[in-house]
């Protein structure tokens, strides 16, 4: 019933239905589930842009600005802001207030800040369930900015169609260690702040970068997905390298050639044929993690909280070990289900 | 054979031994698993420091210093450093080669960084699974630094017995977002750089926060695992206020009072009781990690492979949706084993 009117709410573009249903999905509840699957074939309409790169970079004003820059075009635009590091409360309420003064009114875009609740793995699932339901609510641009710069946020960055990595000059040494690993994820590179000392350096630093990169076997912007290079001519048209962007967001400079830079972008994975790897890649990823999630909770019923306790016990007192331990309850739940008739 | 070679090896404190079993776990062999069975009896005697913070703080130096102040009171010391940044290739191996100048050719110090591979919880068991080599090898204290600031880095960090929180003066204003989720799970707070402009007014800020929490349902230093603090004095000397150590980890300074409020913090934990309540948090956590990993690993064998793919296939298609493609998945492989003989 709750589940019908959400679904039709939702398709119709009603915030208080997308925001009633995502706050179900960060409730892990069973109506959203039935939501999703009801909305899914409903999807796939929306380009996805993830946003990632070191604390401190201005990941939130650019992706501001990006939004009006849509908006300007008549773009509908969702944002959802990850807020990793907040595992127990406030970040995310909080995130949401400083934005709410440029974008606050406007229909054409809906903004959620979502912290981590449970474990690991529930917040990639939670934020792609949470893209799926901007999407079929028509919001045509959903941005993914990830507020944290860890293992989880790059990932979840990195299943967007278009993911950008937010530079600037003047970042220390072990920010510059984050950043080798993000450039192998960038479809875009952008250095914000560029009004700052050091901006061309910077751009030279991270155009020497893709250089190295470009002769490596694994090129920036190659993604686990995409089919191997093959040397030679026959490729190069699939190449992408990655362009580098300078922007000063708190004075919007630099946002429309942003934007299109992610449209030549998109362009390129659909006519390379390139864009149904990475929504394959996508709904690889999302169904993957749906899949281990259902058949722990299938098979870690509550029955088994008591068993649990007393072997968490018993490792504690180093009785047995985790994997001993582990073997042993597997043996039982997979056997004792064997037995069911 | 390999194994037990290890493992004994490993509990001699032999490198070459406890740097292949390492390798070993990162490649995730099974061989590795029985090492780890074998020498999980050994384990408990090391105390684990989480350290975290945004980047830019300086945690790679300050953990250099703490670890030359362990070495100088005699103290053996292993390093983890794990950057879940560099999902693909580089992090690791840099990180080594900036710490070795100071650290190199001391065999009370063990070092090692640690790159994510693979999927989600995998950094987290593959994170556990090196302290317990550590401590097996006799290493007294155990620090685990994380270089990213993320979900998943700051689980890792709060499953140590004593997490410290690194901050420094001037940081922007995401950071400080970043700064509220993190000085939730602290035990002690250092503000490094303390002799830049702005130290005392961090420290100052950092005291506010802790005030507020004090006053809030869950203080800072509580851990889920905590038992509920009562009103009133019966449980005060159970409540830990986390310290602030200001320190200026390039020259050294406050590293030695940093140490003596690790111990404090050891010593509290014991002579209350929390010390147990941490131990079985960690085992728990552990467990659990090791656990999920198995049932998924036992179900999802290569027989599932084409059927996953064609999954995926329909999924992109939107042909499906991933909620009910894993229903349908879930009841096939649970309801196939049933009817094995």
């Amino acid at each position: 019933m709750i589940s019908s009117t959400l679904v039709d709410g939702t398709l119709a573009g009603e915030r208080r239905a997308v925001a009633r249903l995502i706050s179900l999905i960060e409730n892990d509840g069973e109506e959203a589930r039935d939501a999703l699957s009801a909305l899914y074939p409903h999807t796939g309409r929306a380009h996805i842009i993830g946003v990632t790169g070191a604390p401190g970079t201005g990941k939130s004003t650019l992706v501001n600005r990006l939004a009006l820059e849509y908006r300007a075009r008549g773009v509908a635009v969702g944002i959802i802001a990850v807020d990793p590091t907040s595992p127990f409360s406030g970040g995310a309420i909080l995130g949401d207030r400083i934005r709410m003064r440029d974008l606050s009114g406007d229909p054409g875009i809906f903004i959620r800040s979502m912290a981590s609740r449970g474990r690991l793995g529930g917040l990639a699932r939670t934020t792609g369930d949470v893209v799926r339901v901007l999407d079929a609510a028509g919001f045509e641009t959903v941005i993914v900015e990830t507020v944290g710069a860890g293992q989880a946020e790059v990932e979840i960055a990195s299943t967007a169609y278009t993911t950008l990595v937010i530079d600037m000059p003047g970042l220390g040494d072990d920010i510059q260690a984050i950043k080798c690993g993000l450039m192998e994820i960038a479809d875009i590179l952008v250095v914000n702040k560029a009004d700052r000392d050091g901006a061309d350096n910077t751009v030279a630093c991270l155009q020497m970068m893709l250089d190295l990169n470009a002769n490596a076997s694994h090129p920036a912007g190659y993604h686990s997905t995409d089919p191997p290079a093959a040397s030679g001519s026959v490729t190069s048209g699939r190449h992408w390298r990655p362009p580098i962007i300078k922007t000063i967001a708190t004075q919007g400079e630099g946002t429309a050639e942003l934007l299109n830079a992610i449209e030549e972008h998109r362009e390129f994975l659909h006519q390379t044929g390139l864009f149904e790897n990475r929504e394959r890649a996508r709904a690889r990823s999302e169904f993957m993690n749906v899949l281990r999630h259902d058949l722990v909770e299938r098979l870690l019923t509550p029955a088994h909280t008591a068993r649990i306790g007393a072997t968490v016990d018993a490792i504690a007192a180093r009785n047995t070990d985790p994997y001993t331990a582990s073997e042993t309850l597997v043996r039982d739940i997979l056997g004792a289900r064997r037995g069911e008739t």
